[in-house]
């Protein structure tokens, strides 16, 4: 078993290298080789790994991951939305045409890997329904929400044609998320638990009623290791798939980790309305009906107190 | 009013052209220039006209066709659902590529003009609701259908993003297509018709039940008509919408024809069942509720026997 990951440097990059390093096996097969990849060095930490530096938008680099062709090919590699707004150029240039320069280079060579491709809930648009169905159109309002729209498309339609074999997971927004606070909007979601829980203040821009979806970063990992081994056969042509979440009100966040972590925790979040940042949230999903995965054995985090353990457990020590 | 129309030399773009002639106007305003492009020359007709062969997909032809900025462009250009299927590569080349390579184009040049692209209700992929709502997910299940959700998702984002202001159609199947059959795989629907009323066999290639909507090239013209001249603050940023359609089965199309043309017309239809034209059709939609084009004023065919008098009143003396 061959395994090819490109964004391998990023959060969910090197979390899915561990993971898999872990088990060293996929598909119920050994690993033989991982294959990382980025526009910057990802962490290795395993002798089945090769970390190499390379941007698959740049002519034939994609066509030399390839040889040879990996069984499983993990693409991660993507601009982030508060970018891909700010600078739309390079947002299509690795969210578009990086997307089907790989799914091009596949098709080239021989063997059909199944990809596993992130895509994510921001596909969709306000209005919404809610839940939102699986079968809710697809009217993104960012650019990063239409790029991965237009990945979704070539993905199912490369599938459709046999040129590879892909699965496209719509993750939800990633709480808790490790590292420092970043200035995304939806950054409060994970910062209202992660500064607390290291004794730190945190700042709440939005209303306790405002809900939102999540997902753990080890519930992500499993959807993408679920979605590798997934028979296409129970997939169908509707390659595309919104992942369940935990849908929760900030409110009900904060009553998790009073819970998890006691009412002291929970005092170092202050309240500090920002309308802009209301705004924009306000324009987010809430809530999914996302029977699909369900059905087809995506299992979700059960509580948001099972998503403040699993960050106890897996990142509270390294932060 | 300066207009710009590609694939110009097609059945639509030179309707579309003469109908722009006829009426001398244009959002209340009158047309002092149509260029008219294609690959192939499109017939001119009026001084208005200016023709010009090009290939959009080139580099620099797009830029070339906006000086100066058409205050309107109909964007119509494309490689049909037949030839998309066969000859991936050039599907991608046109309908994409050529595609952004205008939108790129448009967002380089001052002016936001309106942009009306035909798009098609081959985005949505079976199995649907019956009818299919406004807000039913985009599932193609054939490269065409995939290219022009991209292409959507493009023109929306384009759109919100100021770069262009755009309006997307999605077509029902035009019916009754003059002149002689073309690639589509939907040629059939149009031959039934058009070949009995000329004296002339028509081979039926999938069964009588099957359902589709079909709007005549007269109100499809009115359609594009229409979008360039909507109110883009009543259409917000949800650019692309389901077009209005006639939605008979094959069955009711020949009494539809039996009633305007006669018994001994349609016995000329010949039962002749072809599976790769019924497994391409039966991924196809039957029906639509097209609320929100009704309500934004697309006014439809009013039924098939009006699609069948269309068809006599404007092409059938020139076939």
């Amino acid at each position: 078993m061959r395994i090819l990951i490109t964004g391998a440097a990023g959060m969910l990059g090197r979390k899915l290298t561990q993971r898999l390093v872990g088990s060293g096996s996929l598909r119920a097969r050994p690993i033989e080789r991982i294959d990382l990849v980025d526009i910057v060095e990802a962490p290795t930490g395993s002798a089945l790994c090769t970390a190499r530096i390379a941007d698959i938008c740049q002519p034939g680099v994609a066509a030399d991951l390839l040889q040879p062709m990996p069984e499983v090919i993990f693409h991660l590699a993507g601009v982030v939305s508060g970018e891909a707004e700010t600078d739309f150029d390079k947002g299509m240039a690795v969210n578009v045409d990086g997307t089907r320069a790989l799914f091009d280079a596949i098709r080239c060579v021989e063997g059909v890997p199944r990809v596993v491709f992130t895509s994510s809930i921001a596909v969709f648009g306000a209005p919404f329904g809610d839940p939102i169905p699986d079968d809710f159109h697809l009217t993104p309002l960012t650019s990063y929400g239409t790029q991965k729209l237009v990945a979704e498309a070539l993905l199912a339609d490369y599938s459709r044609r046999g040129f590879l074999d892909g699965i496209g997971i719509r993750l939800p927004t990633i709480s808790v998320r490790p590292g420092s606070p970043n200035a995304a909007a939806s950054g409060f979601f994970s910062g209202i638990i992660r500064e607390p829980l290291a004794g730190l203040p945190a700042e709440l821009p939005v209303s306790r009623e405002v809900r939102h979806s999540h997902a753990s970063p080890r519930t992500a990992i499993e959807y993408m290791i679920h979605a590798s081994e997934l028979d296409s056969a129970a997939v169908g042509p509707r390659r595309n798939i919104t992942m369940p979440g935990a849908s929760v009100t900030v409110g009900e966040q904060i009553e998790a980790l009073v819970r998890v972590a006691g009412p002291a925790t929970a005092a170092l979040i202050v309240e500090s309305p920002d309308p802009a940042i209301a705004q924009i949230v306000a324009g987010w999903p809430e809530r999914f009906d996302t029977q699909r995965a369900l059905e087809l054995g995506f299992v979700p985090d059960e509580s948001y107190d099972d998503i403040i353990r699993a960050y106890l457990e897996d990142d509270f020590a390294t932060g």
